[in-house]
């Protein structure tokens, strides 16, 4: 029998990489230990910030592609089948990554550009770090799949940056008045939808209720995960 | 700088394993990403059960030995530099596998038995699986550190089995009822404590309000494993 193994490269942060883990055993129908995705899970929490290092470019840039390649073969000698990220900033990385490797990264932007497409969504609200935005990675993979992404206003992003980094990253369950005034953010923008495009918004929303206009990618991710390990999915309604 | 890197051999089940990166997560005083222990967390959930496999003996128990130690030897080659359990009864085999391999395994048993000598406590209950209480992996442990492990009646033993197999690995969050159940049969014995001593009872401990009373063995194990990784602890109260 062919045995799966899931790969999460994780650690950016180690919050999100653990809440991760728990969408995966949530959303997977298991009433035994051995029923469960079989997964080997590296936090690599020393690996520098992702934000900094895409836009200071050059070297600091290369040394976080060249760690997070290492962490990938590592995963793959180790057994595992497939990779998830559970940072969207670092996928800016991975078709690099992809190249070098011979088991297949499933990409959590990708993944939600095609759940939105099935959804009829022609207008998502980005929540992501500068880093994310900047590079253009949602709005490039969501062009590509005919949606428009839109980004938040300069006095919005800075507010997502300040959940992102100084709540989540920080230990701290993050402030709903600063989500408050994002989401207003976006409503002003007609936007149909919002989407967290980073994983500390993940787990702020998992700590709070958030409406269903968001769509989480780190639980699409979670979804395609299970799927992936060829393990029977629980339905837990997504958006 | 010498680089540390936790090694987790869980998957025993799959949700005290996340469980227990979460208390080694909220148990680091980190304020950023890279503050956070270095882990690298194999989920093995299909390792065989581990108190069917020492109850039967014979092939069974030496099967599940051998994974452990591949398990223990992949973290090892994938840079660990100490390995921590959570699962208790799988503490029946870490003397062998310690003896094969050249990294420290941190033993939640040992820790549990010195927190309790130095708090001078005296007879505690031991919470465990048939496995756990039948090999007297507890008993011998805490003898020797001059404690007398007590452990539950008949009756209050099939509780304990139903709360994590029927309840905890299944995905439920667990019965109050039962647990109440178990906690006067501790007190009509004269325990002056309680030990968690299944990490699907720190699961379940995790999501209600035990008493003071208990201690939780893995919660014991996830300070050791902040402190073997040589970041600072976050003080929470333990016991």
């Amino acid at each position: 029998m062919m045995q799966y193994r899931l790969g999460v490269l994780g650690g950016m942060g180690p919050q999100a990489t653990n809440t991760f883990y728990q969408f995966v055993i949530d959303r997977t129908d298991a009433q035994t230990d051995q029923e469960h995705v079989n997964a080997l899970i590296l936090s690599d929490s020393e690996m520098p910030d992702r934000t900094s290092a895409i836009l200071s470019g050059g070297e600091a840039r290369e040394g976080v592609y060249r760690r997070l390649l290492a962490d990938a073969r590592l995963l793959e000698g180790a057994g595992c089948t497939c990779i998830a990220v559970p940072c969207n900033t670092s996928h800016f990385f991975l078709d690099r990554v992809q190249e070098e490797i011979g088991i297949p990264i499933l990409h959590m932007i990708r993944e939600t550009a095609r759940l939105l497409a099935v959804q009829g969504l022609k207008r998502p609200g980005i929540l992501a770090t500068d880093g994310t935005i900047q590079t253009g990675l949602y709005q490039k993979e969501f062009s590509a799949a005919g949606i428009e992404a839109v980004v938040p206003s300069t006095q919005a992003q800075e507010l997502v940056m300040s959940l992102i980094y100084d709540d989540v990253k920080a230990g701290r369950d993050g402030d709903p008045q600063k989500f408050a005034a994002i989401h207003e953010d976006l409503l002003a923008q007609g936007c149909d939808c919002g989407v967290l495009a980073c994983t500390e918004l993940s787990v702020f929303a998992d700590k709070h209720h958030l409406p269903p206009y968001y769509t989480d990618a780190m639980a699409v991710l979670a979804e395609r995960a299970v799927e992936a390990c060829h393990k029977p999915l629980r339905h837990i309604f997504i958006k």
